[in-house]
């Protein structure tokens, strides 16, 4: 569910100038010399006539040393007292972007999440943003300054430090976007944009000029990994346009928008994911709602579920499967083994060693051609597929880790992406 | 002039545990293994029956880090924004520090200054405390947690962060023990306590057990260096003990309190500051009022000045001079400049090669003694005195900076300072 960005309407003024949120991630400001550079294309992006709002994350990987500090003192230290830390990653990165800014001789400010009143829920460390007050950032704004805002953090209602989780500093920048009605929001990076493939696994990946919010949102889902998939359900709920492009050059990058007009190709992209666990729930008494109990204890510990496999072995017994993120294995098997316990089924098992390779674009779903040609190209290859599971505009399939990337180029090659 | 803390006064509840205010500095916190050690400190001191506010510094020289890391980017760094980067220095110390105690099972809390209600005024990188609302301090506390609170930084009244400048932690701590009319404040540092002089200088300097809030502020004020004037003008306000003591062993400390009881000993100790510059304006046209343009001119630049002189030389025309810190002299030269130009002075000359050596004790004002061996020792050992100034409780002298180390020994020695 995406967050909600309740913002007041304000008389709808007359803007003379557009305004621009711009979101650089850790690399892009990762030493002196990056957010040097990093500020003088802030500038020259406010010198051409716009308003320019900069949202950032901490420098390289801060956040990982903050973290093994923290293990060095706690093995297991409290969420609360993590954001409070892990905060301070993005409180250093733009207080020294402002401060470079300020060099440049242009009127700049740095805010915290707490200053520009991004409000979050009270998850510690995956809060979603419930709202945003941009009355200081809009008068900071008014008063011809840049704006530099730490992302990947807020506040709940006791006024304490949230962080957002995975992806919470694309996040926060669409969310700021989208409460400033802002006229683009550009998330910048280390690569030129959106590619049709991963180019670190397939060599003749392609960048794509335009993409819709649904087709790349399946491609960031699936592991493409440019964009985080809350920040672009964030982007399609306000119709706000978004621009990944490279903080390394002056490349166009790839648009994303809200309907895709060019359909010329139908599979827009291929995307592997291979940070997934499978979990197995074996002999699961068949009683209604039984699924259902298991799924909303999953929910309950904020655990993502993916792919959904229920095999009927027998009567009155099924064997429930489901993939989560990798990174949640750990979690989700303590849940799936309290849920065995309590419904009296046999057993828990999981298995690391899956991936999930699919295809990505609009009309997928309605052309069985499509279909046929992915699932020959894995049978040609010799890829076993385990599950199957397809929406509008992707068709995902669950097939051992060892063979993804050899089967990614094959299927990437068997589509003309490389073309 | 000491901060003021405009706290509400409650209705006089029945409190069954003491409150505690405890301040650790950055060489107490200043690695994983002494942040765990001040942690099982803390916890103790909280079994023992009492309530726990810990005020604490950022780790070791992390703020001189944050000050170098800034100085590459922007050489003259906007002080709103240095106040950002500095203050996640505490809120580092603060995080970490809570997720210590929290391993040994206790309940805990750390707040920025802002989440503690920390107000300041708005003179970024050396704010003054105007008032600290309490709620959420005593709401915690009221719970059953031990309280962290980040030291050296509060918000202004746009919620911007401001750093309190040098001495800011120990000033932090007094002023939320004042705030919470606490029974006691302890100042934890890497001495044993007050010494009668500064050991480094003085190898047969003595701890004192008990002195008063007027000696240890003279002493302070003059370079003995162990609490700053603010934190000590602060607690005496507030009648508010101050203990100081080591954070490396369980030594007694020095307790301060309003009155010193104990006069057997009149010169209670020997202080000297190295750290001042003498600012001379010659010839300047003597009319009303003249010298309190100056001042005032100081003043708004928030130069403290301390020792003053002013000598006639011929009709019409004063020099005058005053000592400063060290490290404001630029800024005091610039406005000791402006000044001469505006009144048509003649010029302005400065000394970096004074220090002052004074010795502190109640009733050495009444006891002419006491002046003529300070000067007699002084003389015996070829110590040209440029400058006197005396107070209640100190007798102060700008001697050569040379020649300061050695007078300070010999003093010692001839006050007995040393048995």
């Amino acid at each position: 569910m995406p967050e909600i960005i309740k913002n007041i309407d304000k008389k709808s003024e007359d803007r003379h100038q557009k305004i621009i949120v711009q979101k650089y991630g850790g690399t892009s400001v990762g030493s002196v010399e990056k957010i040097k550079r990093v500020a003088r294309r802030i500038v020259e992006r406010q010198k051409a006539g716009n308003r320019v709002v900069v949202v950032v994350s901490a420098m390289g990987k801060t956040t990982d040393d903050l973290v093994d500090l923290a293990n060095r003192i706690n093995p297991n230290p409290p969420s609360r007292e993590m954001d409070v830390l892990l905060a301070t990653g993005e409180q250093v990165s733009i207080s020294l972007l402002a401060m470079a800014i300020e060099t440049i001789g242009v009127p700049v400010i740095s805010l915290t999440g707490a200053q520009c009143g991004i409000r979050t829920s009270d998850v510690h460390k995956r809060a979603r943003i419930d709202a945003i007050d941009t009355t200081r950032i809009e008068k900071e704004l008014a008063a011809g300054q840049i704006v530099i805002v730490a992302g990947f953090q807020g506040i709940n209602d006791q006024r304490d430090i949230t962080t957002l989780g995975r992806g919470g500093s694309d996040t926060s920048a669409v969310a700021v976007a989208a409460a400033l009605k802002a006229d683009a929001c550009e998330i910048y990076t280390d690569v030129d944009g959106v590619f049709n493939a991963d180019p670190r696994m397939v060599p003749h990946a392609k960048k794509l000029n335009m993409i819709s919010y649904e087709e790349v949102l399946e491609m960031a889902s699936l592991g493409a990994g440019v964009l985080h998939p809350r920040s672009v359900e964030l982007a399609e709920k306000f119709d706000l346009p978004l621009v990944v492009r490279s903080s390394y050059n002056d490349n166009e990058g790839t648009l994303i928008v809200r309907k895709n007009k060019m359909e010329q190709a139908i599979v827009k992209g291929i995307a592997l994911d291979e940070n997934i666990a499978k979990i197995s729930i074996m002999e699961v008494p068949d009683k209604p709602g039984i699924a259902f109990r298991l799924f909303s204890m999953l929910a309950k510990a904020n655990i993502h579920i993916d792919m959904i496999v229920q095999n009927t072995n027998r009567a009155n017994v099924n064997d429930i499967s489901f993939t989560v993120n990798a990174d949640d294995l750990q979690d989700a098997v303590t849940v799936a083994q309290q849920f065995a316990f309590e419904v009296e089924a046999q057993k828990v098992e999981f298995d690391k060693g899956v991936a999930k390779l699919s295809i990505i674009g609009t009309g997928i779903v309605g052309n069985p051609d499509i279909a046929s040609r992915f699932f020959e190209t894995l049978y040609k290859n010799g890829v076993n597929i385990r599950t199957i599971s397809t929406s509008e505009i992707k068709m995902s399939t669950l097939i051992d880790k060892e063979a993804a990337r050899d089967a990614m180029v094959k299927v990437h090659e068997a589509f003309e992406l490389d073309r």
